[in-house]
């Protein structure tokens, strides 16, 4: 099985349920991932991803190889029957199979380059490694989704949530700069896994996400009016309410995105959420050794 | 517990004689770390400090995870309340929450950036840290002390005198770039702490240490005068002198500060000294963990 | 023990039939590296090398240190008696003696610099290493060798060849950027330790080889001529032809150096290749473990 998307979870109920216990002993299955090795691959800069992972895997006993694929690798080309001799010097084809050589799961980062929005939406580089990889793939965050964040995030809630059908808004607005599209989308397709949450999308007309991952979610123009009655709010813009549960997948610039008394209030999960973002990934490679690493 | 610096050592003569004990059986302690993590996060270079504190961790049977913050990570903002519109995009106060969810012990090497006096002494990353963290934070060498390579050095100066009580000499002096005085404040406030050791600091006049460290420490200006009789010579500066033994912490400007013939003479102890800084940082990460990790 | 070159091989045959031993049950000796450290110093890109060496360490039971030397540490200075006041910070001398204090095995990657060719063959990183260094050094591709790769080669061609006495054709040529001859040199010295193999070198005339390598190795310049009845063939240049065994160290410029018909074919063997670096750094790793690390 790879993980790429929040598409791969058959049951979300059932898998927050099945981390939630990870969480209680995180150290039972030290065994299992015994001369296992999985090979975290960075195209981009992580620290909550990088450190949640590795904690993951170590937790089930892996050996964890760690690779700046940039500045530690070859410039990769990603262009089938490309004649090479320009920039790049190796081919996905090699790279994905020469890397599943030597390890058992491969992790990679590659955000969106943000420039054109159709290469964004091809996914080059996570594709190219789930095309040419013999071994399953997970996604630390591709150009168009973050599923072991939205997996936290659920996790996060289903800690919080203090009544049975709790009211979650995604909080979406534009950013001073092109902002990567990933943690929204997963989030959504998140909510549209949860069985018993109201979810509501509040942003301005005109900054839409993509259609074909909001479907038939419930969007809001008026903030106000969304943030009636909720319970969450996962914040991708400046929200100055502190009587919800505050998310955020971090990193967050603080009096840009979030006011300084929102983030640090009682109401704040951030914390939370980037601690169970280790039981998110230890859940997912778990799940892939338990299916005997295929 | 902390480790920052040199005053968080209780009794210098009890620390010294365990690290030697460490020394004897590196191995001893091995399930002590046993699924603990010790988080290394370097904002600078480092070679020693690098590879003997992982080492250290790695005797202790600890995971390691080492991240190099600048170059994979995100930028960094530390002054409180800020609107972080500009370069910075992750405040201390989650980065250093968030590390603590996935390290027990999180070392940092942050140097002084050697422009603004008052900024250095403020301490500004290993402070953020420091007030940040929920767990336990080691020095990996800060803009105003290396504790690590002080204790280091204590372990050395002890395995080397040949009588009861030695004379030290800080022999410090220009340099061609403006140089941190983390070495020198550190090896200053350890040598405080020796009880049978008689200790003077040279250099030029007007090349004055902090006095708030120096504090009633014997300053002599005649280099010659201060060598009189000297068993170990700490340099920071060229001396040709092949009598005493010759200490420093690495790296070094050969033919600049010391001439080859000095260094690479018997009397030279500097690989002992870098030798012993496995035995300082295990020391360090050992009172941590039989802290309970407090 | 060190391994710097194919010379080291004492007996090719033995060695190509004790890495296939330990193919076959890569985990047998995992005691054998506990609580000893391999530290892998990078002074240029990896793939292969990076994740094939780490991955057989672990296989050993080693602990692994992995440091990019020019980024994560200090410039170092290799020549002997330097007054330096330039732009090197560390000398080699003690470079080499400190990392041997906290490694077991070194093992390093230094490029030619292709400017300097007296330089490149001095082999200045590899050699100061080797002789200031207190324990094994190992090579992980230097300005004139790549030995790990030649002996996963040598375990390659043992697997793929279906007649006793097969041909082996190294195919050499201009490239766009002057290319390293680390990869053709250790090839050649291994086809030359080779008893049962027959072997050809050929490229256009001018583009020789360094003769002290390839000593009285057949030279052919009818690259034609050269490849009639080969088994094998070792491109480093364009070869279009499908019918022999395709090799190549990686990474490779697709339809630059080798078509996609070739290297797609059922006849590419490079990707065992790399999963033969696994059992060829293994091998080097067991034989210095098993030398009581000397």
């Amino acid at each position: 099985m790879n993980f790429i998307s929040i598409q791969n979870i058959d049951s979300l109920d059932k898998w927050v349920k099945q981390a939630l216990k990870i969480k209680k002993n995180p150290l039972k299955n030290k065994k299992l991932g015994k001369n296992k090795t999985l090979g975290m691959l960075f195209f981009n800069s992580s620290l909550r991803t990088r450190l949640s992972t590795q904690k993951a895997a170590m937790n089930l006993g892996m050996d964890v190889i760690v690779m700046n694929f940039n500045s530690e690798g070859w410039t990769l080309e990603f262009q089938d029957g490309a004649v090479m001799n320009q920039g790049s010097s190796e081919h996905i084809k090699e790279a994905a199979a020469v890397v599943s050589q030597y390890c058992d799961i491969i992790a990679i980062r590659a955000f969106a380059g943000l420039v054109d929005k159709e290469k964004d939406n091809a996914e080059t580089v996570i594709s190219g490694f789930l095309k040419y990889a013999s071994v399953p793939v997970v996604n630390m965050e591709s150009a168009t989704g973050h599923p072991m964040q939205s997996l936290a995030d659920a996790i996060t809630m289903a800690e919080h949530k203090t009544k049975h059908r709790a009211k979650v808004v995604l909080s979406w607005a534009p950013h001073p700069r092109a902002l990567p599209q990933a943690v929204p989308n997963s989030f959504v397709e998140m909510m549209q896994k949860q069985e018993d949450m109201d979810f509501v999308i509040t942003h301005p007309e005109g900054y839409e996400l993509n259609p074909e991952i909001t479907k038939d979610s419930v969007i809001e123009y008026d903030q106000n009016k969304a943030f009636e009655n909720a319970d969450f709010i996962y914040a991708k813009n400046w929200s100055n309410y502190k009587e919800y549960k505050f998310m955020h997948c971090l990193p967050v610039r603080r009096n840009v995105i979030v006011a300084d008394e929102v983030i640090d209030s009682e109401n704040s999960v951030v914390i939370e959420q980037a601690n169970n973002r280790t039981y998110s990934a230890q859940l997912v490679l778990q799940k892939i050794l338990k299916n005997g690493g295929k």
